[in-house]
């Protein structure tokens, strides 16, 4: 069995019993060794209050384990019944509107409620306990997309009860509170915790400490709410992994808390949905309807992996058309192959598609499926077994891929920067991702990680932003000799979302020591014009003023000469956001400056290596050429657009991008 | 007595009773014939509970009457009386919110209301009473423009008791209903009828079919509440025609199933106004500013004149600037002429211009009338008296207008792609309408008719898009020799908004064997390139990937080679939503195809034919030449720009056109 | 002690006390003369209900009095504490969504609430008595910044309930306002005022009399609640000014009504924040990012001038960056030296800071102060020390200016035209400013007045819009031999938003005898061209069509032909609203016409004179000589960007500016 597996989902509740048989037949016959299922089956578990149907759920498992498939069994707590909520209407979560939402379509619970704790808990225990040692369940999901349609934050009364006593905890007073995030601002003084309401239906904003305190304790709420699934189900089903199916490029919650009671991170990657829902403009959107963006899966890959003890999945892999974007192009063939191939170059272990088949009926009739709702084997069910002949052509096991760059990726940044932007286009995850792409189009792999992760063996460490620069980051930082980009507003908040008595960058001036005493955000039409190594570029979104110690050296300034880009010893701090060009040109450069050898891709080219192995992914409209000396494992030396190829480069090659180091310059 | 009549909208108590006299006789001077009123005087005709006041109104009546005008009497339902409301506050609708909605402008009621149910029917059948025999009385309005302000869908408690039973009497058992709406997805599984609520409040959408059934129940209940005042005028003013003023290009209700109950359907015609609105782009509307799209008002009288025993009316004609649209041009000089004569050309029976005077005071202040608020005659009045006088030009009896080509137009249809629309730009109001719009372009008259039409007579037949293809809708295709034309997403859903367990085009593929296994949405700025008769064109909006049988042609392809335009035998399906230029070709060809005669007009002139007359307007800044065999009934040879000509064809170029099939090639 | 003066605002409570004493000296160096302290210091005041703590404030007012600073003291009442709050819910106001508003942020109030109006007058009594003599508080502010937030309406049943008293009160009886506002339009008359809600959650938009009663009644609550602080300060601190701070281009109440009532108006000035919140253009808003748009702080000087019995201030100018805007740009260096002079030229006494220095955390953490929260001085605490010392050079005594041409401004105006639009981007304000601004642009000193303002010594009086025209206005105007320039709209409406009964103009056709009978709005994309004085131009929003008297010259005309500028004796009259340079040259005409002399400025130049001096303030990006007969009082001769010169012209051109008149011609 190799290291590598592909997967389904699968509704069984969904198709007539008859059609069981065949399903898992043919999924085995596509190649698939894994199936996901009743992840929102409650009404069927539990038709009414108390009576369980187990029956068709284990005809079912029956079935596919006998076809020689492993189960994901869920837990089916992302849809709660009608009968649940009626009986327990507090179980609806409160809008921000103040406004409860109904029953009707799913995540309709409120993570704060006693009552769901208690049921989920219930639901959780009867499916562990009905399915934990079943011989074909080798792992198991808890709940579904947590956080998804935006149901991490409730503002109902439970929620704000169990905020005050988080409050409570956090603060032991409600004077050490009140210092923290000064409240004498406005006479929002509190005499109690339990004058604390909701930050929300304010005249004006909300005090940004509440609003970030809410944020740290609905997040909390989330990942007890996990927990309290996955201890029960490690008791009750020892040996299989507990994982959970996070989404792409969502931050709504800390993932690392959560994922660090998890055997594995799982997400669910739909390419194409993403880019029409995200951050980009129209122009890259139309660029990269059909495809994608290049960047947009592997920066969920390196991130999930990150976070992941066991080798991370993707849970559910877009096949087709989705219905959920404001429009659902069709993925060009050859993508959905790209995709999954791109997933295990990235060091998944699992890729799984959703789903089997495409569902005529209800919301979700318009996502494709690997086969059409007719039963015809659809254009990503024929890649899907395009795959898994491939992947026999692999080594059996392959190590996990390591980067040599590292970029630390902060949730607590992205709330942060989101509840004072200052300027109204500030988006934490839209710079986080354009270094990280900068990163990439230069060949590089790259890891994500938390800000307390080891730093040890990474040539260059890049930092988006950072807003609050821990003594103990800053202390890491200082004894690595290690390159080092920062973006701008690291270090530029303390934990209560206050300046620092230095002011930016914090804690990150004893070993950056600049000063940053201005910043302006600017209209996407006022950028600044910059120069960097003689090339022009423009200064977007963001600028400081900065004081600087002598030594430092002035890579780029603003029109009015103020430093734009400053280099101190092994650190290079960026007091703005640059165009693509620009920002490509800096990560070059400050990849040279760690030794690391870098090549420049034409765009929609990426490259990721894995276990010795090079895997080139074209996005794009041009062809690449596999180098002469490699040795091809599958795919042509031509890369073509929507192609994959896999090669074994020549060993002198290997050695040269090590010793990449003594040859490079800044 | 003529065909044709104008009449205007006269509100007697908005105005000091000594000015009564003079508006009525100056309304027979201006060649009005017929006077609509009362239709918002319910405070007037009952100030206080049960205390009614008919002294005015029958003062009022008799006035209009002895200067010679028919009235049309009004049921004043649209403006229940404050007292009203206050005695039974549960007459107020309640909004997809949540909120109550407030007395102080109009439509303030909730059709499913028992309380309003009964104080409708009673003030109906007291104006009823009081005026249902009198000998001035000719016809009756119920209510005023239901839905308007988007008032068919209701929240409220009455609304979702009324709905449950309306579910339970279309599906007998909840089990029935779980299985046709496809509960099972996300357990949303109900074990009684009082399990449903309305669809809305959910965290992400709600169920389609639940939604797809709430409209058909609000639109259900529109008619119920419309037929009772049928009933009610019926047994008391035998004799009179009963009518409602539908709105233009407004789809919120089944007004198919309402125009049955009445005599005549007739319609509010605001051209600019609607233009302003609808889903035009800047430059469009800027196009038309002052003179409207010259389809719009045209597409409302086919549509309107297909749906009424008798021949339909334009109740309200916009007189000149009107107050609620963003912003509000003036019509050129000559458009409400234009306008008048095109809607007697498409069949109107009658002309009623909104309002008589502009008054000067509350919501409406800034909408013109036939005069201005200090009683000069505009210039819409004068244009009024112009269509008089030429109305004595005509014959007295002028036969309806028949078209040659049938278009489909279906309320259902506009639903379910509402509630399923797959990319946010799809609008089959809009589909149809560029239709609409090319078959007129070429000259063509059009029947707008609704899918259980009989289809006999036609040459062609016309379906932007037919969601739900029925079985009889399929087998009289079968057996008609006419040619067809099918927009995409034609027989793409079941009555239950799923996909037809044969895929899309559904009960189509009888006589269309196409398999559509895929489709995209696409962005406004990733439309494709197409090729028709050598012309280039741009796919929008939709795109389907289609198996098609081996003896259909490929019409035109997309890039990839897959087939955008497929013709098969007498059909031609659109696998796509294509420019103005080659959606006007693909028009032609195909009336070219059914023998029709067709003529490429200038971009603004249109033809309408009615009882032997060709009527040529003209909303563009070009010239249309009348043929010079042709018999000039009234207007110039020279069409200018907001003209209008009447003329009689020499008699060989009927024939010409009445043969034109025997020498069209597709 | 001069006549101008530098103020700051200061928060000793944000503070730890160690700091008081270095800041008031540092104050004092910085030139500072005037501090002002405890606005939102309620929580600190008055910690738990009725136990007061003054001990700190009393230490705070001792250190800052022993520096030589003069204390503006003021009331509370803008942040009423968590504990208020709860003990009585029902001060919080109420939203047009039917929401209450919630504590967290500030102006958490409802004006009509009688719980706060007895809270609010006791707390001002407390300040009051403990600080009204001491002989350091030389002023009092009340609350902060009226109707900051959209804080003026509440929808709260205490202020229905007022609102029916004050409507009971306006009219007398209930069938006296049916007849007023016209309710028999849609049958929404009333019975009795207990009948009549807030004119919000209607179906479609509620009566346009209702609504602008309810803002009018809105407007009196507000002064009826400062009134009530002015008169408690009054009584106890006598001898002290009693001011509030006003905002920019705000407009939500009757701000000479409450003016009315203090010693002198002052007002906040954020230029940047400004510019970028109101309604330009984003070319526009990039084209002036760091200065602000150069006739925007003056609009506000010369409106808060004439409203003010003493000179005005400006209670807070901006320092530095804001946090509040969607961008917050960096004013350029010289711009807070710029505003605060240009203040002064336009008269005021006292230029005060906002805020001493930026405070690290809370709400307003990114709003710059005159020193950074590290306590080092920023550019804005240097430029605010070179104007100290540049004040020094003037003479100590400078009479207030007076314009000569007078620019009536009229809230009512703004509250009708926002209620009957008629077209989507009519804006009183906007067209106001464009007025202001094209007269500014020629070099002409400008009063904004009130239409009830003597209007005696203005050679030109320019109303850009007066919504309705009273009686006393159209004789003061048939008596002046001024020239007038009347903007389109004016005279439109009566007192209960109707149309008049002879048509626009209304009452101002006793002088200028037009009738406008008909309007129209026009989309951004359908401009008409125009001609003036042989130069091309736009009319852009607004058209009129005017029937006009036989001797009235036309100077303008649409392309159809009808008149767009008409001039009847001393009357000028738009029909529309033209774009910036044809608005310029018709002012630059007027002004001649008037006998005023007129100088072309180049974009971003501007000129104020106060007391027989002349300022220049630079705004752009050329240069501006000063004459070379002038004698300079500082600055240089050649006027650079973001520079201020200050001249006495030489006597000559003085007589020369007097007797323009003469040579005059239109």
């Amino acid at each position: 069995m190799s290291d590598l597996r592909l997967g389904v989902c699968y509704y069984p509740e969904q198709w007539p019993e008859s059609m069981w048989q065949a399903d898992a037949r043919r999924m085995r016959e596509m190649g698939i060794e894994q199936v996901r299922i009743a992840e929102f089956a409650w009404s069927r578990m539990e038709p009414s209050p108390g009576q369980y149907d187990w029956g068709w759920l284990d005809r079912a498992v029956e079935t596919l384990a006998g076809a020689g498939l492993k189960i994901v069994m869920c837990t089916p707590t992302a849809t709660p019944p009608k009968w649940l909520i009626d009986a327990h209407p507090q179980i609806l979560a409160v809008g921000a509107d103040g406004r409860t939402r109904a029953f009707g379509s799913r995540r309709h619970y409120d993570f704060s409620s006693p009552e769901y704790f208690e049921a989920a808990g219930e639901i959780s225990r009867r499916v562990a306990e009905r399915y934990g040692q079943h011989p074909a369940v080798s792992a198991w999901q808890i709940d579904n997309e947590f956080g998804c349609h935006l149901t991490v934050l409730s503002y109902s009364q439970h929620a704000v009860q169990r905020f005050r006593q988080w409050l409570a905890k956090r603060y032991g007073t409600v004077k050490a509170l009140n210092e923290a995030w000064g409240t004498v601002f406005w006479s929002m003084e509190y005499r109690t915790f339990d004058e604390i309401d909701a930050p929300i239906g304010t005249v004006t904003e909300a005090h940004p400490a509440h609003r970030l305190d809410y944020r740290r304790f609905a997040s909390d709420e989330v990942v007890r709410f996990g927990r309290m699934q996955v201890d029960i189900i490690r008791e009750r089903s020892p040996g299989r992994a507990v994982v959970h199916n996070f989404m792409q490029l969502f931050s709504e919650f800390d993932h690392y808390a959560l994922a660090a009671h998890l055997d594995a991170a799982t997400w669910d990657s739909y390419p194409l949905g993403g880019l029409e829902e995200a951050w980009f403009d129209a122009e890259t959107k139309a660029r990269w309807l059909r495809t994608g963006h290049p960047d947009y899966a592997s920066f969920n890959h390196d991130l999930y992996r990150g976070m992941s003890r066991q080798p991370f999945w993707v849970m559910e892999q877009q096949p087709g058309p989705v219905n959920w974007a404001p429009w659902n192009p069709a993925p060009l063939p050859g993508m959905v192959r790209t995709w999954s191939w791109e997933a295990f170059a990235h060091g998944a272990g699992t890729v799984s598609y959703f789903r089997w088949r495409q569902a005529p009926f209800a919301q979700e009739q318009m996502h494709a499926g690997l086969n059409t709702p007719d039963d015809q084997i659809d254009l990503g069910g024929h890649e899907a077994r395009q795959v898994a002949d491939e992947i026999a052509l692999l080594p059996a096991t392959l190590a996990q891929p390591r980067g040599t760059v590292a970029l630390v990726f902060d949730y607590a940044s992205k709330w942060l920067f989101d509840i004072h932007p200052q300027g109204a286009d500030f988006n934490y995850m839209r710079f986080a991702f354009e270094y990280y792409s900068a990163l990439r189009s230069v060949g590089l792999d790259v890891d994500i990680v938390p800000q307390d992760a080891p730093l040890d063996g990474y040539r260059l460490i890049v930092v988006p932003s950072l807003a609050v620069v821990s003594e103990a980051f800053a202390s890491r930082l200082a004894q690595s000799d290690a390159q080092f980009v920062f973006g701008p507003r690291s270090g530029s908040k303390t934990e209560s979302l206050s300046i620092p008595s230095n002011l930016p960058p914090g804690a990150l001036a004893a070993s950056m020591p600049l000063r940053v005493w201005r910043v302006e955000s600017m209209r996407p039409n006022a950028t600044l014009d910059v120069n960097y190594h003689g090339k022009p570029g423009t200064a977007r979104h963001w600028r400081e003023f900065v004081d600087l110690p002598a030594d430092a050296s002035v890579l780029s300034t603003y029109p009015d000469g103020g430093a734009a880009m400053i280099r101190h010893r092994n650190l290079l701090y960026l007091a703005s956001l640059f165009d693509e060009a620009t920002t490509r040109a800096v990560m070059h450069d400050a990849a040279r400056a760690a030794g690391l050898a870098v090549e420049q891709l034409d765009d929609g080219v990426r490259l990721a290596r894995r276990a010795g192995l090079t895997f080139v992914f074209n996005y794009g409209e041009s062809s690449y050429a596999v180098p002469p000396d490699a040795t091809l494992v599958f795919g042509d030396g031509q890369v073509g657009p929507q192609q994959v190829s896999v090669f074994r480069p020549a060993a002198s090659r290997v050695e040269l991008n090590q010793d990449a180091a003594s040859v490079a310059a800044s």
